[in-house]
């Protein structure tokens, strides 16, 4: 059994974008909305911040209360496409209740969305065009899955969960790479039986339900999931315990698609500004 | 085991939609594009405009030579664009091989964009959104499904072929209905295991290739392809005879998918313009 260690691959992605940022005559600048003191969300958008500052890359976050109107964060990000200096714009979910996150997301100038979820830029990757960028979590689990030159053409992939930051597109990159895909989630009925068929488990679902017996012998394991346990320890979909004695290759939590998340999101950011000066 | 009388549904949709159209004061003006002689597409304009016509809609074909560049092409999808008289475009498919499908449909505004192929509705559709319209092979299916009262919710629904046309809008309709969906293709191997763990198939492939040794005793059938046997007669990818034995429903060739599908374009038309007015 093989560790997909996300860390390493991190590191070593980040290395090598610091050298191409330090070629580039202008830096990115990513402008982070922050509506709300949702603490997780705090602890997500420092991540990038500091991962951004250490690469040269210009971070701007733009803090707001969780009374902010639907409006106001239209006006706000309606500013933010219209700035020359801003290259790249993610607002940080999830956003209070009181306001639509769709529209919010769809008003990014779709060059300037650097988490690739505007319906225009899903729409390019779902119809296999290619998005300004696609989105981070997916885009990082398949360097990851490349890096260990794990074959995906043919094979047959099942991820859980349908999120449009996850399940979705990693489902169609998939797709696009040529596996048979089952997308699972809460009206799955028999889990168990399709999760043993599959070559590739992709789990995004936040809760603790795959274990071993669930997979086949020999197969490859992603966990997307992060929560925390009973004992307040970070922790993943998958019984990494069990998991390891059958997988040939399985990410750990922590250390597996977080910090490749992250490199993504990193990468997202070079590609935009790479692309608006064309 | 019951067929899945698409003629029959289709006659009752269009009947529906006269009335409908009876009542509006001003009427669709759907524009279709023709580019090039092939005879197929002739034949498949001429019923869709013969049926528009029969309900009332306004149908304007524009037939050009197989010549025509790409951008005297958008030009023209430019000037229908910003026609007000014009509430509906459709650009026949396929194009000559000189012209980027792609860059040709998402000149269509969305607004106009009676297939919903534009990457705008497209990615609508993918992350849940309402698109402006459903693509209308996908939509006649999920009516004719309905129509039959077959649930989809918890159903494991394996779909073959992955056309932006019919495969991929499909697959995640079938999700928003809260199915498990599995999308197979050319490259996906032991395809019957996997047709006969399903409780409803979709076959989009345009090739003799589901036996009833494929699917599992009381599956829902659903024959999209359409060809021609060596004796010229219509076909589906679905061996009627054997799989009509096994299957609860079945969907005839002709006679099923294809008279849905005119159906949903017309239904598809007429709400633009409803959406126009408001």
């Amino acid at each position: 059994m093989i560790i997909l260690d996300g860390k390493k691959l991190r590191d070593k992605i980040l290395a090598d974008l610091k050298i191409r940022l330090d070629a580039m005559p202008v830096k990115p600048t990513l402008a982070v909305i922050l509506v709300g003191d949702d603490p997780a969300s705090e602890i997500y958008v420092n991540n990038k911040q500091k991962t951004a500052q250490n690469l040269g890359i210009n971070s701007v976050v733009l803090k707001y209360p969780a009374q902010l109107s639907e409006n106001e964060l239209l006006e706000k990000i309606n500013e933010l496409n219209n700035d020359t200096a801003v290259s790249a714009i993610l607002v940080q979910l999830p956003l209070p209740a009181h306001i639509d996150k769709n529209k919010i997301i769809n008003a990014i100038c779709p060059a300037k969305d650097v988490d690739g979820l505007t319906a225009q830029n899903l729409g390019l990757l779902f119809s296999g065009q290619t998005p300004m960028v696609f989105p981070a979590t997916p885009r990082g689990i398949l360097l990851l899955l490349d890096e260990y030159k794990i074959e995906i053409e043919g094979k047959h992939v099942v991820v859980i969960g349908r999120s449009n930051l996850v399940g979705k597109p990693v489902s169609q990159m998939m797709l696009a790479r040529n596996a048979t895909v089952t997308t699972c989630h809460s009206y799955t009925k028999n889990l168990a039986d399709i999760t043993k068929s599959a070559d590739i488990v992709v789990c995004a679902i936040g809760e603790k339900i795959i274990t071993n017996s669930m997979l086949k012998s020999g197969c490859v394991v992603v966990d997307v999931g992060i929560s925390l346990d009973s004992s307040g320890k970070v922790t993943g979909d998958v019984e990494f315990e069990g998991a390891s004695k059958i997988a040939s290759y399985i990410t750990p939590v922590p250390g597996g698609v977080g910090p490749m998340t992250i490199a993504a999101l990193m990468l997202n950011t070079v590609d935009l500004l790479a692309a608006q000066q064309v």
